[in-house]
């Protein structure tokens, strides 16, 4: 009754989609795939009188900096990963096989060799034998997601192999039984996966009947259906994974406000200048020359957008929202940010120095100029998948992440609108041409949602 | 890919073990089970950018004071409720019936009438339409627990005619299937059951094979199990049970600090004084006439000890604690908290105040005085299950919850050792003693773990 | 040694500019001209072990609700006040003489009627009886702030006979000799004094030597002085001034997130839209008709540009900038904050639905149209004393607060180009004018810094 | 309007009573003595959008760690210290001559060498260029309090020389004149001088008339008086002085949670057990051979009693209190925590593990004692200032701080209760007698000031 008990808590990473795990039993705690800024796991875990003692980890990510060797060092914890062909091979890690067992108090962790998405998949099962050996739930990492299973197209050259090695890795979790909670390392939003589920929570049963790629007919069809998905590879991934090889380095506590940059002679021409503002603030007026992130872009787009030997320079709404995009940046491997911006854009233009506007304009202008303008192209930076569900007529498709490397194939002299779903990639899209000389841009805000909604009138 | 989407987050208060829930989809939410200090579910829903719009009580609560008027005020959501017979059926809520359905975007919660640990009780079952039909999970209110299901001894005189009720019930909610997640109003500690799993996850599945209560082999065998219980009620139940039916007063805001109360003649002889610091402080010095009530401990036994007509004044260590034991308080029911002590102990007595200690024992004073000692009682205070599991020779049993309706049959000449398990009820009923004229009382700290440790030795 | 002791804490509000302070010795506190969101003064006073005993107010605010009523529900304690002349006497205080004595452990408050700025002018000097008779500091209200002194323009029926009372107030607080430390109601900023010291602290000697209305050699010369002054009176002053002779209500909690407001239908028509987004968000994109008004402007212009019998819907970047919002707005009076919209401006457009965006034009642009255009106006908002000391040929001068009752001396078919200092308050005026059926409008950013440092080139 | 201004804000460091400040002007801010968790002054800095340019050292402290490193390397500010003898000189900083200059803004720092206390004390004179010539204040450092003067017995073999340079420092800070506020290095409670006041504001003038040691009537009476003076040295000042001659290593966050010790075999015999706890939960039940300082008492008492060599394993009441009691150990250069106890007092008892009470005895108890007892020593361990203003009859005195090195002058056999202003010490001199192999021992709690209350009846 004076007891702290038993726990598992969920850690979500916004942007990233990531989900992460820590739990325990008996004063003694695990956590799976923890993130760079590891720091909560910690917390949560001596605010339930538990200890760290063990990180699992599912696979070597590629989306984001582990956390791992940071949470080890600061809690003395062993670090459990699936073993890999030499290179990939982490080695920072205790190497886990198939049956292998951990205890925590009554809860048991039980290992399970799931490749497929990599070599290195584990899944981990949890057993409370206060109440009996069948699993009580399963920590699938990126082979099982709710609504979805993992990608297949990190080895181009093994594309089938693969696909078929995590067909038997999802029949072994099948094997868990109905009644198994499951675990996964990525929600909704992630990139590394395209139809999970908002939901949260779901179980090895409810996936059994309605994961719709779980409802192919036999391994041949399930690998048929991996060849025939798109997904994009951002070229940060490589940079993840030789990270998440030697090990992450520990993130510089992001509680430290950043440095203020006062002159423009401090970074200027040194350094990329990101807008981590809200859309409509870059659209309002913007430094020139400065790219549009978001805060919430971050995850999704700094990869494609930055190069990690850059300096970079943001520019915030305030303190708080540059601590948070330094935050999301150095999930992702991005710790060079030198400061953030001393000054709001009015009081910066109130010093007499250049700012830049970019227009918004809606879907009556589009419609208009598309009868009419000549050297004007519509610019749709959306993703393929979401491109084959509907598009403007002449509108000209370049994914966002592909942009970067692509602008030589659009003529610097035309007119640009760039639309997406919203617009707020399409601003991000537009901070890109405008940092590359092109002159003569706008976004059309509400894109291909507004569009859609004036059809329906 | 910049939408809020999906969620489903737990919000459990300690002390009652009391678990509630907030979910939602497509900018709707629900909640199930509110408790009174309640804007924490309004917060959630706000930062996921959905608003409330229906709260679910599975049932009326008997154990704490239900926060679904105050939070409906808040955000103008509809109270749905359990139809009950008259007298018994809530004041303030919508009746729903079996089958009636409610829709958060892509969500589903559908109604199953659950009877047997209350005839209002309501399950609410949880479907998500974009992958099927096959149910989620399942909303069980005190019906069907992790490990263990709901008490059936309210209504004595329908005894058998109740478990019944909620065998039918269970069987109903097996018939979700294996894969369905179950999320019940109470984890372990609750009063409300006592056998609950420290496990605070499970599925249909899981309990179907491994909750005990679930493994009789039919219903009369059921029915016996639940006849041969034992729970304790207490008073303050009654008091929640009315206060829930007419609709609970929403709680005055927690963060306003309490005010200082300096001087006795402000309170003495007109409050009963709780000394809500840890065990140990209370045995060091504390105001003489107080009682211990430490902060984790006022969800089990408040309701037994404090008189709700009767103003309270908080001993605490820190305005912080001062603050949480009011919150506790107010769950269950008791707002006349006038303020708090102005001074530690020790600046207490520095002016001149008198102040009361108690000796803590070990096992070896009590293993001496076992022998020795004539007009000696060792007053076990423990639950009678735990009791049954062991207890220290000669030693009389009175339950915690008791002692305040069973003081006239002990001797006041007596001297006393209180124990418990480890010394916090001990030092509970020792307060409790004291403050009614016994003169000669000490506590057991350690008390049954500390015995059976010497035992093992 | 293990004593909290004596102590005194400046509580400042932002855009206000308003000055408050919460004091005390000895286990009582007292607080001087508290805001109306009041209970940081209670937090402070009980972490510091004291209860607060009293509240001084210096006069009748006119430039914000008073905190006195609510803080003395909630302690307890007494409000003091000086005298004033029937209809202008305050109604829920004790009314407070030249000499009247106060005790807070070893210090002394002391009451000296210092009128001219009102009637009811009192400052209260501070003496620590420990160390002898001579004040160690003074509460100077609106007499003496550091670098100015009050404004005595509210009764201009009698504008040499109050400027005159000030005079012979400020000779007494001189009299309290050079050692005394000043703390007076309101800083830099603030409206109620024009050439505040943006430095917070300051002694009567400091001022006597350098606070340049006290260098004037006579009582005439100072009372020329003041009748020369230039000081702008919103319309919200009234109603300031109703609410502190009755009591200003409590303000509602603001830790209670606003309800989110999905639907036009709910508000459209019925409610003034609120933009209380930066500056560039606005200009970015905004609701057609909405005011933009940034958090940091409520202070000062809420009041020039809100009905008081309007419903309000916040459009703020994120929950934190709409509480913050609603508690500016709070403030100075304004409760019927019916919530806020429940989309960013993308997802707004997104559901197709109208937006409107505000170019930004720089020096270059606005010096070109000088030549150029012709049914073009520079509209200039800034204060006179502002537009005195330097402003741009062939602008016209409107100050931001009287524009909304002089929008009908404007021409709405022709072109406008707002500015301020930097275009923040330019784009208030923008939103007012477009608001109200001009068409053509756009903004200055940078405004007269940005046209300065051109000519500097 | 839309500018952030000037700012001077005090960080108060309880415990120490170490006075620090935080001010700047135009976007460049300066820091006058840091403490050591120096992250607070750049938070402040940086909320008023200032950069810290400049750390000023008033000397060299002994009495903590000096934050001025570690703040110098997370912003890139500039160190100013005063000149020293080599062997005191500091190592990091630039030295700083009469009449240095700094600028921020319209603020003007400028420096006064004002040395007895030590010989590298500076003052540095702030200054408003804006409003004219008058200093504004000065930062005293330990030259001159608030009612009393900085301490000269660093130096025995130079007292009277070192008295001398103070008072020629202390008629250079009163030529500032009476409307220089002032701003010392240490408030009421600090063991750099005895007769501090508690008031916390005050100026030239007001110290000029009412602080008693500027009251002798010339500079030889004021030698007499410092040389009569009594100060304690603690010897933990020596491992300051050193560490802030070469300059203090940052502190480790303080926010990351200390590990857990859950098993006594983890550090029993090696490490020294500081119980931080409240007074009564030190006497209610303690881990035999720990150390009772609570955390107000760290920064008095620690230095007494602690060793830097040895490892400290605390044991708290909760998380933060544990934490807080690691930044107060921190603050004095104790960095060798290696954790704190996994379990309360109660489950540690219940796991059959040995503790220990201290009985608390009262006034009349040891009224009683005094007439009867034989080999009974009432032992008073606070300062001989606090002796001579009156001691209980028999009692026998030992300052606690020399307690450590004095224990084998007390005869272990006796019965001791130890008593000193209220118990609180008391307390920690009976854990150190206890710890050291004295076997009957209580505390007499409320001790002089429960004597003082029982005489006044």
């Amino acid at each position: 009754m004076e007891d702290a008990g038993m726990f598992l808590e969920k850690v979500k990473s916004e942007g990233l989609a990531h989900l992460s795990y820590v739990g325990g039993a008996g004063g003694e705690a695990f956590v799976v795939d923890p993130r760079r800024d590891c720091e909560i796991y910690n917390e949560i875990a001596q605010s339930r009188d538990h200890r760290i003692t063990h990180v699992f980890e599912t696979h070597r990510n590629e989306d984001l900096v582990s956390g791992s060797v940071a949470l080890a060092r600061m809690t003395g914890a062993r670090i459990v990963h699936g073993d890999a062909p030499p290179g990939q091979r982490v080695e920072y890690a205790e190497m886990a096989r198939e049956g292998d067992e951990f205890r925590f108090g009554d809860l048991r962790i039980r290992v399970l060799e799931t490749p497929g998405h990599t070599d290195d998949s584990l899944s981990y099962v949890l057993h409370d034998d206060e109440f009996g050996a069948t699993p009580v739930g399963v920590f699938t990492g990126d082979a099982l997601f709710i609504g979805d299973v993992g990608r297949t197209d990190f080895y181009p050259e093994r594309a089938e192999e693969v696909a078929g090695l995590l067909y038997d890795s999802l029949q072994k979790l099948l094997g868990l039984g109905d009644q198994a909670s499951i675990w996964p390392a990525h929600g909704a939003g992630s990139v590394c996966g395209g139809g999970l589920a908002e939901r949260e929570f779901s179980t090895i049963g409810y996936e059994r009947l309605h994961n719709p790629a779980l409802q192919e007919p036999d391994r041949d069809a399930f690998i048929r259906r991996k060849l025939g998905e798109h997904h994009y590879k951002p070229p940060y991934f490589r940079a993840m994974e030789h990270a998440n090889t030697v090990g992450g380095e520990p993130m510089a506590r992001m509680a430290t406000p950043l440095p203020y940059l006062g002159e423009p002679a401090e970074w200027a021409g040194s350094a990329t200048i990101v807008d981590v503002r809200d859309t409509t603030d870059f659209l309002g007026a913007h430094v020139p020359g400065s790219l549009s992130v978001p805060v919430s872009m971050i995850a999704g787009f700094a990869g494609w957008m930055l190069d990690y030997q850059e300096d970079l320079v943001l520019v915030a709404a305030s303190e708080e929202q540059a601590t948070e995009a330094a935050r999301h940046l150095a999930r992702v491997g991005y710790d060079r940010v030198r400061g953030r911006l001393a000054t709001s854009m009015p009081a910066w233009a109130a010093q007499g120095r250049a700012f830049r506007s970019v227009a918004a304009v809606n879907a009556t202008d589009v419609s208009g100029r598309r009868g009419a303008a000549r050297s004007w192209t519509l610019l749709d930076v959306r993703t393929i998948d979401e491109v084959r569900e509907g598009a403007i007529d002449g509108s000209r498709h370049v994914y966002l992440g592909h942009l970067p490397k692509r602008l030589d194939e659009l003529d610097r002299t035309q007119h640009y609108t760039t639309m997406c779903a919203s617009g707020v990639r399409a601003t991000i899209a537009a901070s890109l041409l405008l940092a590359n000389g092109f002159e003569n841009v706008d976004v059309f805000l509400g894109s291909m949602g507004a569009w859609r909604a004036r059809e329906d009138e």
